[in-house]
């Protein structure tokens, strides 16, 4: 099928990455793809016209960093420091958690994320084939994977699960090339050596991409320095094998000089959680250092137990604010850079090259967001008012693959009544 | 006129200022006060009943440090730093504002605070009769000022702008009283002290709140001390006594011990404004250190070319999250002290005891928030979830003095469609 978009501004990019606002052009989407941008007279013959009525298109949103099943844990410990909040609040509840639970929850999520924007989201949680069933039949692009874990204080290797983060990498199929499967381990602190260097191993052929907690806490990462005479994960993961092949870490708060020159070498990505990051008080990661270092930086959510939602203009905003307050300097930061940190980056973090960025062949991954509200108004720069001033509830169209998944609130391959009927199904049965 | 908010869920405060959460009770409004709040079986005979669909009903957000007009500047000189910004974006728009555009770009901000929860705004701007003029007529909670400015070297008092500061306060009549007059120095650096003791004498009689930027950089803050004998700005204005009436001082990032000490033993309030001292790269404000010595804390937008918008939900969040990551405790900043930051301690700072809560015998100053959407679901916790997870779109209703000025997205004083031509035509004329 193929659709014009017009009467819109495009925050479309250039062959070396910049963005150009065309404010007189239209965008043509072929089937998947974006097939044309540029001035309607020459633009190819379509099946549907769209007026999308002076609002900007823009890239999707990528949330590189989420657990979306969390949804029905949503705010779950607020005010409880990390460690308190996972064995106290965020454990016990897990445990409870059924193949169902993670469908429903999902499903939520996925509700939440198409409203806000995000097209292609990191997902990293329990029960991999329920989340990826529900990933792909809403239409969402995504990575998938069985998380890694293993407790036994040697370096033998529980056969089960390791078996399962393979199989799962080997066996998904998405005849669409939506939803990926890649591996994910959970962190430097909950697998051994044994099971890190199998996964690299095996990964030699296999060649997919690496999720992975990395660096979060202050106390994680001294003391994988600890056990590891004095490496800090990101110089353990090396030693590994792990960064071999394309790995995304996620927190990165207290990466030192040395693993941020190594992330770059090796072609590490970093994922901001900023919202996550300062409600657990994990710490200001070192985002303007991560930049200088030429290390490729997404942004993620986290779940909505440390956050509380799945608001990816929210991160985008936060980002931009703290690393200037952070780094003392109000040039830090362009609204440009936050831009791609939450478009292009994470798709390239998370083993894409195909999304991100409107320009002709890339993934018709696109999202309208409405210059209508006051809050919007004037808008002097684009890419400046949709960091600053933007809020999640100006999209008014989420497309992924060339298909519009919502549109002015309602879903297209959801039905928002019913699962929200099975979330309270759910809660109930997990909180009594 | 008598009206019962039915069906909602109610944020109201007991006697002793704690949050207490209704989930099946009603809420009555007696012309312009909360008459009622309990079972729907107790509740007075009211004129209309109206079903408020499972909302929260919360008090209306308190924006304490604001300057409205600046909608005209929305995010002019964004990614400079502060002085810059000042010198080479701000200062020079500025000069060409008339005071047909202050009346333009406030009936803007009153159309965004109002969408967004704001029902009660210190407004810190030139032209204060025609802030106040729009104020008055779009139903808003207000405080108004003729800005504080004496550039002189000496203690020599600029005649003019010191009459018409008092001439304001004493002049400005409001029949309804919700928008009343104040006096504002706009800094320490920006004043003599001849100005500013001229105004403590005055004040003696006049009794009215000061509004004042304190200690926004560190410059202002050091180099305050080189003028004045190693007085801090809080230190010189109680030195100048300023502080024997209700002041509250705006930004507030570099006090120090005996500032907070001062300022708690003088009842001055400090206004956060989290978006603004970040994007500025001002500095995180001490918010723990000032609660910890008992100052009263509001939060504020400040204006839209350092934020670049006028959402309360936004700083809620924000201040929420800074307060932990910056003193490294996930503990820190509940969400019900965050809550009370945005709403009755705002209030309090600006001088008034009459708002800021769901109480009986308060003023209605209502604002109803929809639970509706994905991120809001499940709603485990009433606090929790408006700091965290609620956006300014989620508010469905905003009522000031008992009338409802917006309900789902329409204006009951604004036109909106007329004021966005208004603000084309200022902005083609201030920046051709």
């Amino acid at each position: 099928m193929k659709l014009k978009l017009k009467n819109c501004i495009i925050l479309a990019t250039d062959e070396n990455g910049n963005f150009i606002v065309y404010k007189h052009e239209v965008l043509c989407v072929d089937n998947d793809k974006i097939s044309f941008i540029g001035p309607d007279s020459e633009a190819p013959v379509c099946d549907i016209e769209k007026d999308m009525k002076g609002a900007v298109l823009m890239p999707g949103l990528v949330n590189a960093h989420c657990h979306g099943p969390m949804t029905l844990l949503r705010g779950v410990g607020s005010g409880l420091a990390l460690q308190e909040w996972l064995e106290t609040a965020i454990f016990p509840v897990e445990d409870k958690l059924k193949p169902i639970d993670i469908e429903v929850g999902e499903k939520l999520a996925v509700m939440e994320m198409l409203a806000s924007g995000t097209t292609y989201v990191s997902e990293m949680y329990d029960f991999p084939y329920n989340s990826g069933k529900i990933l792909s039949e809403t239409g969402m692009r995504a990575n998938i994977s069985r998380v890694g874990l293993s407790f036994s204080e040697e370096t033998e290797i529980p056969k089960g699960r390791f078996d399962e983060c393979v199989e799962l990498v080997k066996n998904w199929k998405d005849p669409y090339d939506r939803v990926r499967a890649e591996f994910c381990l959970h962190s430097e602190y909950l697998t051994n050596e044994g099971f890190v260097r199998r996964i690299a191993e095996v990964n030699k052929d296999l060649k997919t991409t690496v999720n992975i907690h990395v660096s979060e806490t202050l106390r994680e990462h001294e003391e994988c320095k600890v056990r590891h005479n004095g490496l800090t994960p990101i110089q353990y993961l090396e030693k590994c094998g792990i960064l071999d092949n394309r790995t995304y870490a996620a927190h990165c708060v207290w990466v030192e000089e040395e693993d941020r020159r190594i992330m770059a070498a090796k072609g590490a990505s970093a994922i901001h959680n900023p919202s996550s990051n300062c409600k657990l008080a994990s710490g200001f990661a070192p985002v303007k250092d991560l930049m200088d270092a030429k290390v490729n930086v997404g942004i993620g959510t986290d779940g909505t137990a440390s956050n509380n939602n799945l608001n990816m203009f929210e991160e985008m905003h936060l980002a931009a604010l703290l690393i200037k307050c952070v780094g003392k300097d109000a040039t830090l930061g362009s609204a440009e850079e936050i831009l791609k940190m939450a478009t292009v980056n994470g798709a390239k973090a998370m083993g894409r090259d195909d999304t991100g960025e409107l320009r002709v062949g890339k993934k018709a991954d696109i999202i309208a967001v409405s210059m209508d509200k006051p809050h919007m108004f004037p808008a002097f720069d684009i890419p400046n008012i949709l960091v600053y001033s933007a809020q999640a509830s100006d999209v008014i169209m989420t497309m992924v693959d060339g298909k519009i998944l919502y549109e002015n609130g309602e879903y297209t391959t959801i039905d928002a009544e019913k699962v929200k009927a099975e979330v309270r199904e759910s809660i109930e049965r997990i909180y009594n």
